[in-house]
């Protein structure tokens, strides 16, 4: 059998990528909308039809299920199209077109045009949970290409056969649909994401991971001579709050829903949510244990570094001397372990918010008992920046206006009586949220919104028609949306 | 007389300044549009009735004419007229409404509403350049207004007597028109200003300088242990490229515009054109010397420092071996220079890019002389981001669609047979550029697309209706533009 596992790039190797990444770039950019799309949904269609070959790869790297995997390819080739039809659409370049004024205030206005352009070539690091939708022909690298600008994809360690593999299918999908050779190719090695970020050839970054990666990447991103924009998501608590009236009215409900939240794909989802608030004296541990009765069974982590970092975190968490156990691992933390349910109180957690309040990546969660309401409002004060946060309420409840304020001053997403896990693909989606959540807290990783990471605003003045873009010129040859003078254009 | 050169914001003042400005996000935030609208169009409105009384007083102490100063506080009203309307028309809210499908892939969608949310206190650093347009009342204090967020700002050192009592101005039109105590406040001194970059109570800087006071509060604001967006808008050198048939053509009008140009205002704006390319031999120094006739007065520049920075820079670039003086100043670089024009090659300049593609700001720019059209794509390559690059030529020049893609390549605007000084206030206005024209390539500093610095996004998830903030509402009580389902909401 073949070792499918890929060497680290090699100093010289990554120096060919990078360049031919930068001179992919004007071409791409160039190439016309409808053709750019047609690149993107081959590379959909291919991935599509490699799935028998592609999910085992992924099974057998991450632990993951098939079924699951089966789901996140649908939701990544679906994403590829969404991009696609985005990139035909041509909203996206946002353009807006001034005619001259001789009136304007303090003088004379000339004729401006205004439209989005690929910013370069893009360094995208790959995820260790979403093998597919994360990964090498993920949501990144999807909305990167959609915007006009080559991809140069950091494989991520957890799955190299896949990386591989899939790098394959998408290169094939690429050259056989027409996009410029150096569009895309994959780098192996953190030496190699790392000289990529603080290459002159790279315009900006992308990545999922921890809170220390993204941090770090991030940091060597803006320390460049010429900084540039890196698109960091990292660690996430998505705490959820329940009111007293809405658990005693659905508590049953509540609490088996969280069950099913924490422990999806054994907790390792940036949406996992990692603290449940419930009024003290409600919920027995029986309760809890009861409800999550349906999701003890044991799954292996994706690979053996989260394995490892798990049990470091959930055994700091555990032994510290605020939190006591609901329900503890079938076993001491062996290959396979089964979901651990946490708790504490609301003033031991903001007196330790620094120990109890960090992200534990894995099938557990802490319960949080509150007291008084403004107990509550001060434990939702003490939230850094959150990919999601949730309330489970009843609509009178006389906290809300001051918890769904403080929720929405700290989340990208908040939710109604429903869980973080499950984000979809749609243009209402906001994935990100102020650091440390993510490093960029205006801008999604999901959702067509996520294209903006990789466009910056040009503007021509007095340009003859014939030398502008084809998106500005008078007779609107793409036929995309436009403001003419303030208004949207009139067809 | 009253001494009217206020003292340096102490830590104390500060704090309560900052603590102010974060107690007043909310109320401010959520006061309606139409009301938010008010306050901004008040303060355009004292700011207009106290014109005869802060004219001289910026006459005074920056040295410009007055007929300069009373159109940029015209400019200045009206763009906080047009930040106004813009906060009332609403589509800066971007809302996007998906309502539940559960057809949708890879599972059923859930109800997600979109809006743009104000990012939370915003420290604005002011320009010396100019003390109305960009510093106490300026752009960026009307576009972090707008979008919602409460203001502090830093006074430019260069003009304190007009700060203090253009703040005292806008703090009565404020106050008077109903906005929260801590929406807007002036911090003096260097220290306060690095102080307020790093304080937890704020969440974004704007700022319109130097290279080196931009990149040195940039780094600060990333490598916070919380990192915030920081905008800078630095120098720029704003290259104009004249092609061959284009001077043939028009050679007199060429060249009388561009001395016109980079005089103006004593050469004192960010978008003075600071090199123009021409065909080597083509022109006489004589001819330089006579189109500059016009423009030979003598004039003080802003402030001491700004000349002593003047006069380094300039005599750096004189002196050095590859550069000649077409024309020089009238006396030994006095008090009140008189504009000064250089020369050199493409061979000599990129040789020694170091040393001459640097911004040196006041009235003089740098001729370059090029020889065959690929000199000029190579000098044209050499240059970093660019607030604007233009091009002077014949709409049948060969050389066009590689020089045009070179130049929106490294500038925000790019402008055809004008001249980059004269910045719109309009929609299609693109002030900004890739670094080190900005630290923010994605982000524009004039123009209403200006508030989008200040703003994040936030998506609600199955949010009864009377939870959810207003625009984001089932009978839009706004009506404000919204696209629903991924289609524009009808009416």
């Amino acid at each position: 059998m073949v070792d499918e596992t890929p060497s680290e790039t090699s100093p010289d190797e990554l120096e060919g990528q990078l360049a031919a990444a930068t001179a992919a770039s004007r071409p791409w950019a160039e190439m016309i909308p409808l053709a750019r799309a047609a690149c993107l949904r081959a590379v959909a269609d291919a991935l599509d039809a490699a799935s028998d070959e592609l999910v085992p790869l992924a099974a057998a790297e991450t632990h993951l299920d098939a079924a699951r995997l089966v789901g996140e390819l649908g939701r990544t080739t679906f994403q590829l199209r969404l991009f696609a039809d985005q990139a035909e659409g041509g909203s996206y370049l946002r353009v807006s077109i001034d005619h001259p004024d001789p009136t304007w205030t303090p003088g004379p206005r000339p004729d401006l045009r205004r439209m989005m352009t690929p910013m370069g070539p893009v360094v995208v690091f790959a995820a260790s949970n979403f093998p597919f939708a994360f990964s090498v022909a993920g949501g990144a690298f999807a909305a990167a290409l959609a915007a006009g600008c080559p991809v140069v994809l950091k494989a991520h360690p957890g799955h190299p056969a896949l990386s591989r593999r899939t790098a394959v299918v998408v290169e094939g999908a690429l050259t056989s649909s027409g996009a410029p050779h150096g569009t895309f190719s994959v780098i192996y090695g953190d030496d190699a994401g790392r000289s990529a970020v603080v290459s002159e050839h790279i315009r900006a970054g992308a990545f999922t991971g921890s809170l220390s990666g993204g941090r770090a990447l991030f940091d060597l991103a803006a320390s460049r001579p010429t900084p540039i924009p890196f698109y960091a998501e990292m660690g996430s608590l998505n705490p959820v709050f329940v009111t007293r009236a809405a658990l005693a009215n659905r508590g049953a409900q509540i609490l088996s829903g969280f069950a099913a939240s924490f422990t999806l794909s054994a907790g390792q989802f940036c949406t996992k949510p990692g603290l449940l608030f419930v009024p003290s004296g409600t919920v027995s541990d029986e309760v809890f244990v009861e409800a999550l009765a349906a999701h003890r069974s044991a799954v292996p982590l994706l690979n053996a570094r989260i394995h490892r970092s798990y049990v470091a975190r959930l055994t700091a968490l555990r032994d510290h001397p605020a939190v006591r156990t609901i329900a503890a691992d079938d076993q001491p933390l062996g290959e396979e372990p089964t979901p651990t349910l946490l708790a504490t109180t609301v003033p031991e957690l903001l007196d330790a918010r620094d120990a109890l309040l960090v992200e534990c990546f894995g099938p557990t969660s802490l319960v949080v008992e509150y007291g008084a309401d403004e107990e509550l409002l001060a434990a939702a004060e003490a939230f850094g920046g959150q990919l999601a946060a949730g309330v489970h309420g009843e609509e009178t409840d006389p906290i809300l206006p001051a918890l769904l304020a403080l929720l929405a001053d700290r989340a990208g997403r908040v939710l109604w009586n429903s869980w973080p896990t499950g984000v979809s693909v749609t243009e209402a989606m906001q994935h990100g949220g102020p650091y440390p959540a993510t490093t960029a807290p205006l801008h999604t990783s999901v959702g067509p919104a996520a294209v903006a990471r990789f466009l910056r605003p040009v503007c021509y003045q007095s340009m003859p028609d014939h030398l502008l873009p084809l998106a500005l010129r008078d007779d609107n040859p793409l036929g995309i949306p436009r403001r003419i003078n303030g208004q949207r254009e009139v067809h």
